[in-house]
């Protein structure tokens, strides 16, 4: 039996090699062993590496896959989208190490590498919506009840945070960001601003829309998009034919 | 008069070059002119440009500052720590703007680039304290009433969200975090795992103390410090003599 390896989570940011991190580079490098959803590990450029690819819902079984080779002794990158510690990768790969009974990776040097997320880059593109106080969720109900988040909806809705909602529908999850934006509309202005951003980072694909809580179409978003919800005090400013949203460092709101 | 020029907000990550975008070094390296507080200007390598350096309170100054700069041709750029759209200078810049009434800078190209922020860097370290939906907020009441952040943390502490703190504490500013911390124990388990991120990046000044909210001393934080606070499903994990903390993606609370 060989010697225990080790295992990074990386995140390659939320699109091209512009937002990935030095440390996660070298991290890539010195892998033996790339494990992670395809589109994610197709990314990663180099011809040395032994690639693993697995379907996106199969996070838990692919963080166990990554252990497993690195138990054996490979340099195990697990590769995520954006960063790995925003719902991705590194929560799957805990758990699986919280599961492990009876030590089979007790060996393995785990590390977690930080990257850009998506609602950075997003945010970044339309000014500083996220400049305050603010809550990021998933909208994905899959591995929680819809009515924990839609109660975190109002929650933060009542408590006045910017918010950033991640996987806001998919094929399988028509309705959930309808349903977010209904319960935001039972709290917040209709004036408040909303962005859609998909695809950002992804040359001619990236498309950013400024709309309102009144008029914005969950149609608009698909499995790209990143919602960003703007706080009461947040502003849309038009300057020079662009569209800049920014929620200022002063809070003074008119009634808490 | 000369053509106006271009001005860029970039942040240097929470410590040194490992976590500064490709970007962001790039943006860093056409600029003519850096405009910043001294400590993270000073992390810029490079000889070339002309630095502005100038006290962390004079965000708004410094934004109009740097638009000055850039309106006369410079290619300026603004540097942050972490993210510049956390908590630092891209909602000063974005507020310099709104305020041009005369539009003197209308000339200027302004962009954000995003970065990594010192929550990201601090969970990546621990494992995956923000791995579901979590909250982040400044402790700093110089721009906000202290009653508007506390009721901002009641209402995320019910809403069960994992919490990042910036700007815990400061000299001017000693007691925040522990107020803060007294509003989340009339709330949360006195069980909460809480999260001490200290210079997290630099080297042997970093430190990293994994307490609860019954332990939490919050005379150990000071301006370098991150605080994250668990959500109800956060778990601790003692692993080859190491600790790691971690949120679950799954959640099926209790009780909500």
């Amino acid at each position: 039996m060989s010697a225990a390896g080790s295992l990074c989570v990386v995140g390659v940011g939320p699109a091209g090699p512009q937002w990935q991190t030095p440390e996660t580079a070298a991290a890539l490098e010195r892998a033996t062993d790339l494990v992670g959803y395809g589109p994610y590990v197709d990314r990663v450029r180099g011809e040395g590496q032994r690639r693993h690819v697995s379907d996106n819902r199969e996070e838990l079984a692919r963080a166990r896959q990554a252990l497993d080779l690195a138990g054996a002794g490979g340099r195990v990158a697990v590769v995520s989208g954006g960063d790995p510690g925003v719902f991705a990768m590194a929560a799957a790969v805990m758990e699986a190490l919280d599961g492990d009974a009876d030590g089979r990776w007790a060996g393995v040097d785990v590390t977690v590498l930080p990257g850009v997320s998506a609602m950075q880059a997003v945010a970044a593109r339309i000014g500083a919506p996220l400049g305050n106080d603010f809550c990021v969720l998933s909208l994905s109900d899959n591995l929680k009840p819809w009515a924990a988040i839609e109660r975190r909806i109002r929650l933060a809705a009542e408590a006045d945070f910017a918010m950033a909602f991640y996987n806001p529908v998919s094929r399988a999850r028509p309705w959930q960001l309808g349903a977010a934006l209904d319960a935001l509309r039972d709290v917040r202005a209709a004036a408040t601003p909303v962005v859609l951003g998909t695809a950002v980072g992804r040359g001619e694909q990236e498309r950013i829309h400024v709309t309102t809580l009144a008029g914005v179409d969950p149609a608009e978003a698909d499995m790209r998009t990143l919602v960003l919800v703007g706080a009461s005090t947040t502003r849309v400013m038009e300057r020079g034919g662009r569209t800049w949203v920014y929620t200022p460092r002063q809070y003074r709101p008119e009634a808490t």
